[in-house]
């Protein structure tokens, strides 16, 4: 990796794309108040979005407005992933909201129906299913169930990971930074930044598949065992790695020879936007032991998911008592439901491909010459850019980063960005992003790389 | 503590109230066909509450319905705790889903017009909320702020005690059983069970106190400083304990000596269901330094919180980025401010309290005599009766709980039980449950305490 002993340009926020409030001052005097009022009731752990912060008081599809009635093109929201408002995810809460919102301990044929048609989803191997509230509730619960099953508590996970917000997830959550400190159980491997790797001596996968030994081996020293590895399938915190397809065979190979589990986290690349099928880790060709699902599951209604490999089940279901009070109820259901039909209904899956293909290549395109774009990359409509301050150093430049999100902003086109420095635009707007959004957000785009040297 | 040495005589089940899977061939065929479903798609970890499972398609106030239209009496469901499908809160939903549903780092005015609210219900110490969607999250996060803020690592539960789901929250939650390892920063002291304790050197309060700085001075002798001491405020697992009023305030105050933090728990109480006041903390006349919300806080839609002195925020707000991507969403909060808005507009808080104060006379109206009743307890519409062999020894009796739970469910009546031992007689409807509902209730239990010797 070449990135290591360079000096790299990183936003000087808490946060990325995070608003400063040394800069409240700036603001017009309503949204100075309206934050004023956030610090005093929500505290100092609220933090808002971009240099100038927007209040939104309406969605639809994937336009969001303003008090003013300005429009924005969202390019970033992957909860409410079939669209803002979407009327038959409206309908099936509000009609289920009539009859009936109960929990799993009752039974009911709606989240039957619905299990059966998910989990008909994934690799006929992944055979149960269990609802939580979040994505991180989730991961906290396939990671209990990995150390149950196997006896160990070793995780390994990538440098820029994060996978949610509780105690345990966050200690395998490098992301988050030196204020959370990473578990004694826990070792972290390079994130696949095919861009950056370069070494006559081995592939980028040899050199994973390196590290991971390495890691099970320290592991082992410290007299502790693999549970599992665990790894978003799209890479999206480390700076979003999508290729090549196939990278993360090695790894697994290598985790199941030690005893250890392997745990896709599709919270945010699953339900279709890597634009191929319904997983990321099917573009790998490799089964999960488990798999968590998350943000777009309900279109906002909060539900979330673990999927297993029922042989992992067994002894977990027999002794300890898992009960998620909202986890899987009747509305949530209803709700997931709903996305599930609209996704099929409505082709997303085959639009994420066709539209996310166009934006790609319309990035490719507009970054010919730019020194500051070492890359375009993605699938679907989960999309990176890599900008440096060259192309010959590579080094990320997040500053960059945070100057064209604010300046698409100003636009009213509202991207992110990702990245363990913050370089990486995150391009990741709701599925049903036509071809004339795509080209809004491209003529959006071509303004604000001309702020680029 | 008299049990200690006692033979118990338990419910034979992995849960209290739980199904026994090997009866699946006594039940009727279709429901036979839908537990079979349950098992193959959700696995072994998803337990039914009764001896012959409830099929739920319809809920309405106090009223449950099943697939043939029979009516059941609701006095156990404490989420839909405005009553099931409230049309103020469905209205609040659908009128919310048709024009947003977004996230905290948006400004939006409804989360702050609802936190202002919520926390003037609050005494004016605690000043601060962040919004969670479960109370597993907001007793995770209350607990890593806790952590944080003292430096400190030690938790001190009661016996019975259970607070939530993740692999943190699990580890302080004694009552998931042996299965669930504690963990080694975990003391434990006694239930508050002023029937069974009885001494002549000591109060009550003076054997907690006592108890408290026991573990202290144990958590200290093994490296720890206290963090905090966490309790539901109604000690909802542990039996149903709430009173005498007052019996916390010596626990607290060793708690702060020893530099620790109270967490009041109120995900089960709150929301004005003890038929006082609007938190269950207030009526032993103390102030916590974190408090947490959750169940009832959205009637269903799932919405939770931790409420905190914003001291405690300062350092961990700056330093560690915590978001919670549903938590307080758009739709969320539009379910929450309904349910406050029904609960003063229904007077719910006072309904509670007569009503409350019906059922519990009429319940010890209806034990009279009975050696197997040895105490009717509770606050508002949180009501225990507590279950013994007879009332000279006291032994729990779990096998009697179950009984009473159900022959009533046969009637149509639905409670559960709880207590360590499950012995206790778990009393909760929704909050409009009325006077002529607890006729009905008050009827049934007197068909069923003849079963009792």
């Amino acid at each position: 990796m070449t990135t290591t002993s360079q000096t790299v340009r990183k936003p000087s926020r808490a946060m990325i794309n995070g608003f400063d409030p040394n800069r409240l001052g700036e603001l017009p005097e309503q949204m100075q108040k309206n934050i004023r009022r956030r610090d005093q009731s929500l505290g100092p752990g609220y933090r808002l979005f971009y240099d100038t912060p927007i209040e939104i008081v309406r969605g639809k599809g994937v336009t969001l407005f303003d008090r003013e009635g300005n429009d924005y093109l969202d390019v970033y929201n992957n909860v409410p992933s079939v669209g803002h408002a979407h009327p038959k995810v409206i309908a099936a809460v509000h009609e289920q909201m009539q009859v009936l919102n109960t929990n799993t301990r009752y039974v009911q044929e709606s989240i039957l129906d619905y299990s059966e048609q998910l989990l008909s989803t994934f690799p006929a191997e992944l055979g149960h299913v269990m609802f939580t509230c979040t994505g991180s509730e989730a991961n906290d619960l396939a990671m209990r169930v990995a150390k149950y099953a196997t006896g160990n508590q070793g995780i390994i996970v990538t440098s820029g990971a994060y996978h949610g917000l509780t105690t345990e997830v966050a200690s395998f959550s490098p992301s988050l930074g030196i204020g959370v400190p990473l578990g004694a159980n826990v070792r972290v491997i390079d994130a696949p930044d095919a861009l950056r790797y370069s070494s006559d001596q081995e592939s980028l996968e040899d050199h994973l598949r390196n590290q991971v030994r390495a890691a099970i081996a320290d592991l082992h020293r410290h007299g502790i065992g693999l549970a599992a590895f665990i790894a978003d399938s799209i890479f999206s915190s480390d700076g979003v790695f999508a290729g090549p397809a196939g990278f993360l065979r090695p790894i697994i190979e290598e985790v199941h020879a030690a005893g250890g589990l392997y745990i896709a986290d599709e919270v945010q690349p699953g339900f279709g936007r890597t634009g191929a099928q319904w997983w990321g880790f099917q573009r790998h060709g490799i089964v999960p032991d488990i798999v968590t699902i998350g943000k777009p599951m309900g279109n906002g209604i909060p539900v979330a998911a673990a999927i297993f490999k029922p042989e992992l089940l067994i002894e977990f279901g027999k002794n300890i008592r898992y009960f998620n009070t909202f986890g899987g109820n009747s509305v949530a259901i209803a709700a997931a439901q709903a996305v599930l039909d609209v996704i099929r209904e409505e082709s997303l899956i085959d639009n994420a491909h066709k539209v996310g293909e166009k934006i790609i290549n319309g990035l490719k395109d507009l970054s010919q010459g730019l020194d500051q774009v070492a890359e375009v990359r993605g699938s679907g409509l989960f999309i990176g850019v890599d900008l440096v301050t060259d192309r010959s150093t590579l080094t990320p430049d997040g500053e960059a980063a945070a100057a064209i999100v604010n300046k698409l902003r100003e636009e009213r086109i509202l991207i992110s960005a990702c990245g363990a420095q913050g370089n990486v635009l995150k391009v990741r707007p709701p599925l049903p992003f036509s071809s004339n959004d795509a080209d809004r957000l491209l003529e959006g785009m071509a303004r604000a790389f001309k702020t680029l040297r």
